[in-house]
C-alpha cells in the first residue's frame, strides 16, 4: 500500500539526487534544485535575498543561522572501550568529524562566508568521559570545541519478570540506557533545544555512530527534505533479502513508522511487487532528518506519549534474600527502551529517501568473526571499495606490480584478499567530488592514500 | 540493450516459476505448464500419448528415456582434500545426491514407473580417485552405482610469458586443467555423449559443485526451458552491487554471452535502468541447461572454435639452465582455460531464468575468514536459514528455551549467533514441498532436524 502511494516518486528523486560515486555534486545543474549545502548554510527562504557579500548585519544573521545538529545516538559502552572494535569506532568518529570540516569548507567556498556546523553528540553515562577525552586528545579533529556539544542519554531501572526493580548491588538500582529514542528526553533535559535555537539551527540530521560510510549532514538528503517541505525524513537502503534483520519504513493504517524485523511475519516479509522487488523494502539505517520546529514539538509534546519497547535481557542482580550477585544464564528481566524512529507518526509531511547501500551504509556492530557481518573488516573493506570507485569514476587507474592495469572489479583469489587498498581523506572529498584534478588519467599502485598533504603511494619496495 | 530486448519476459517467468519456499511445486496448476518432473521423465512430445499404465513396450521406451545428466565441473583439487572445506564439500555432494533421489522418488510417485537420473561427474586428474573413493565409501548415497558416471577433465601445458612450455620437473611438462569449458572436450573424448544417447537422455543440467543450495535437475528450470523451446538456458541471480565479483549474462552485438566481472568497466557495471536496478544484473551462477542435441553439436562442431582465456599465474617450474626448482613470487606465466558459458553464442534459442539468491545460491569458495564470504560458515547458515523459512511457510513455529515463540526473523545478538538451527534432509523435501503434514501448527525447539526417520529436536537438557 505504501509503495503504491508514495513509492516511485521518492524513489526516483532519491536515486537521482544521491550518487556518491558519480560526478561531483557541485557539478549538478543548479537550475533543478538548489545545491543542498545552501540548505544548511542558510534557510532556503532567505538564501536568494541574502547572497554572499551582503551587509555586515546580514552576514551576522547568516552566521547565526549556519548550523546543523546531529546526535550520536547509541554511542554505546563498547564504543571507545572494547579492544576489537576500537580502531573502527575511532575511525568512524574521525571520519564524521572530517566530513563536517569538508562540508564547512565547501559551503564557505560557495558562499564566501564562514560556516560552522554544530555537532551534538549523545553518549551514555558510562562513555561520556572517555568520549570527551577522545575528542580532546585529537583536538576535536580540527572542529571548533564550542561546536561539539556532548550530552548524556537517560537511564531507566531494569525490572524482573515480576515487575520489581532489580538491584545491581546492595543499595544500587540496576539501570539501563533508555534506548536511542531516549534522545528526545535528553535533548530537553540538557537544554539542547535551547542551544539550537540560540544558534539559529533550522534543520537537524540524526544518525547512528556505527556507520563508517555515513554522510553527516548530507546536503542532498537535506536539500531533498527541504524541497519537499518535509518536517521529518528517513534515509533508507533497499532490503533485498526477506530475512535480513533490518526494520522497514512503511505506512500502517495511514501512519508512517518503522516495523522492526522481529515484528514482521515471514509471509509479509516475503511479499513482492509486480517488479519482483520486496514490497516492504525501505530498510531503515537510523539516518533521519527533522526540522528544529518538529523536533521541538517532539521534545515538548510528543515524547511523553511514546510507548516503551520491552527487551528481555540477562540482567546481573543481587539476590535480595542471600545478598549474592547472580549472573543469569537466560533472560531474567526486562529493559525498557524508546526508539528514535517512533516519532515518525507525529510528522505532518514525512519523506523517504533511498540511497545505495554500497555508497552509504556499512555498520560496525560486531567484532571480527567467521561469518563476518558488520565487523571492522567489512567496514574497512566497504570504505576502501567506495574510495576505489571514486578514483575510477574520476578517471584514475590502478596498476599491479607489473604495471598492468587492474580491472575495475579486481579478481580476488580468496576471501583473505583485500579489495584495492585506497583511502581518501574526507578532508579531500566528501562524496567523490573534486578528485578529477588529482587522479584523472593517472596510474596508481596500492596502497593509495589521498589526504590534505597530497597523494601517497605506499609501495613496499624496500626504498 | 539486452534488458530491453528480452528483459521483462523472462524475468517475470523466472520469478513466477521459482518459489522454493512457497507452496509445493507439485501443487502448481497443471494447466499452465506441464510439471517439469515430466520433462525429464519423458520427452514433452511423447508424454501425453505415453501415459503411465501404457503398453510394456511403451514403459520400456520411457524407462530408456528417463535420464538426466549433470556435470560437476570445477571439482577442484581442494574439493575433498583441504581440511577447512572438507565438511562443506562433502555436504554439498551428499545434498546433491539426496536431492536426485528425492526427485526420482517424486517422479515415480507421480508417474507410477521407476525413474533414474544419470549423474555425470567431471573431476580433475588429481581428484578422480579420491572422488570415486568418497562415493564408494558412502555407497553412492543410495543412488545406483551405474547411474553415477565419473569422467576426467583435460589438461593443457602452462607457458611462460615468452610462449615457451614450462617444465614441472626434469622431463615433465607443467600442466594445468583446461578450465570448466574443458567439459565439452572431455564429454567427447570419454564417450559421455554416446552414453547419454544410449540412455535416451534428452536434456542436460550442468552446475558447479561448490553451491550448497543447488537444485540439481531443477524440474521448474527445465520445464521452463522446454516450454520455451530453448536449446540452451542459464539460471541467474540478481546482481545488486555494481562491484560484486560475478559475471553477467548479456547480449553483445546480438550474441548472448557471459561478460566476466573482470572484463566490465565500472561505468558499465554502475549503469541503472529507469527502475533503479542495475542494467546488467543477470548474475551468472554456473547453472545451465542444454538439450542433448545442442550439446552434441557443441562437442562435435563448436568446441574447437572456442577461444582460450588466458590467466596469469605463479607457475612453479624448473630453471632449464640450472635445473633448480623455482617458486615464483609473482605471476611468471599463463594457463589457458575455456569457459563453460562460452558456448551460449552458438544457441539458436537462449533463455535466462532468474531465481532468488537466498533460495538457490550459496557457493563454497574459501576457508573461513574474517570477512566471511562464501565459506563453510556462510554456506551452513544459508542452508539453515532456507530450511527455517520452509518450516515457517509450512505453518510450523519455533520457540525459545522459555517456550516463547521466536520471531520469524530472529534477533541475533552478535555475529557469532547462529541463525535458527534447522536442517531438513533432501530425502524429505527437495524445495520446501511436503512439509505441512509434518510441521503445521507445531512448535519446535532448536536444533531441529527432519530426515527420513522423522523429526528430531536435539534439546540439550542433559537427558
Amino acid at each position: 500500500m505504501w509503495r503504491r502511494s508514495c513509492g516511485s516518486g521518492w524513489r526516483r528523486a532519491g536515486r537521482t539526487m544521491c550518487c556518491a560515486s558519480g560526478p561531483s555534486w557541485t557539478a549538478r545543474p543548479a537550475g533543478r534544485w538548489r545545491p543542498s549545502c545552501a540548505a544548511w548554510t542558510w534557510p532556503r527562504s532567505t538564501a536568494s535575498s541574502a547572497a554572499p557579500g551582503g551587509t555586515a548585519a546580514g552576514r551576522r544573521r547568516r552566521r547565526r543561522q549556519q548550523g546543523w545538529m546531529r546526535a550520536w545516538s547509541r554511542c554505546r559502552g563498547t564504543c571507545w572501550a572494547a579492544p576489537p572494535a576500537t580502531a573502527g569506532w575511532c575511525r568512524a568518529g574521525r571520519a564524521a568529524a572530517q566530513r563536517l570540516r569538508r562540508l564547512q569548507q565547501m559551503a564557505e567556498e560557495q558562499h564566501g562566508t564562514p560556516c560552522h556546523i554544530p555537532w551534538y553528540i549523545m553518549t551514555s553515562g558510562r562513555t561520556m568521559e572517555s568520549t570527551k577525552e577522545f575528542f580532546q586528545k585529537h583536538r576535536y579533529f580540527g572542529l571548533k570545541k564550542e561546536n561539539v556539544i556532548f550530552f548524556q542519554q537517560g537511564m531507566l531501572p531494569a525490572l524482573g519478570f515480576d515487575g520489581k526493580i532489580l538491584l545491581e548491588e546492595k543499595g544500587k538500582i540496576a539501570m539501563a540506557p533508555d534506548g536511542n529514542g531516549g534522545l528526545y528526553r535528553a535533548l530537553g533535559s540538557h537544554g539542547i533545544m535551547d542551544d539550537m535555537e540560540r544558534r539559529g539551527v533550522r534543520s537537524v540530521h540524526v544518525y547512528c555512530v556505527d556507520n563508517i560510510l555515513v554522510k553527516v549532514a548530507d546536503p542532498r538528503f537535506i536539500g531533498f527534505c527541504l524541497e519537499k517541505g518535509a518536517d521529518c525524513g528517513a534515509k533508507v537502503v533497499e532490503k533485498t533479502n526477506p530475512t535480513e534483520p533490518v526494520g522497514v519504513v512503511c505506512r500502517v493504517d495511514g501512519v508512517y513508522q518503522v516495523v522492526e524485523y522481529s515484528e514482521i511475519s515471514l509471509g509479509t516479509a516475503q511479499q513482492r511487487g509486480p517488479d519482483g522487488r520486496l514490497l516492504f523494502n525501505a530498510g531503515n539505517i537510523a539516518n533521519h532528518y527533522f526540522t528544529t520546529a518538529f523536533l521541538k514539538d517532539v521534545v515538548n509534546i510528543y515524547e511523553p506519549q511514546l510507548q516503551h519497547h520491552v527487551a528481555e535481557k540477562k540482567i546481573p542482580h543481587v539476590d535480595i534474600t542471600t545478598g549474592q550477585l547472580v549472573q543469569p544464564e537466560k533472560p531474567n528481566g526486562i529493559k525498557m527502551e524508546k526508539f528514535v524512529f517512533d516519532i515518525f507518526q507525529f510528522s505532518k509531511k514525512f519523506v523517504v529517501y533511498e540511497v545505495l547501500r554500497e555508497d552509504e551504509f556499512s555498520p560496525l556492530k560486531n567484532a571480527d568473526s567467521q561469518n563476518g557481518k558488520d565487523n571492522p573488516t567489512t567496514a574497512r573493506h566497504a570504505l576502501m571499495s567506495l574510495h576505489h570507485c571514486w578514483v575510477l569514476n574520476a578517471g584514475g587507474h590502478f596498476v599491479d606490480e607489473n604495471g598492468t592495469r587492474i580491472p575495475a572489479i579486481p579478481r580476488l583469489k580468496d576471501a583473505n584478499d583485500l579489495p584495492i587498498q585506497c583511502e581518501i581523506s574526507p578532508l579531500v572529498s566528501y562524496g567523490g567530488e573534486g578528485l578529477e584534478q588529482l587522479v584523472k588519467d593517472r596510474e596508481f599502485r596500492t596502497p593509495l592514500i589521498i589526504d590534505e598533504d597530497g597523494i601517497h603511494e605506499l609501495v613496499n619496495n624496500g626504498v
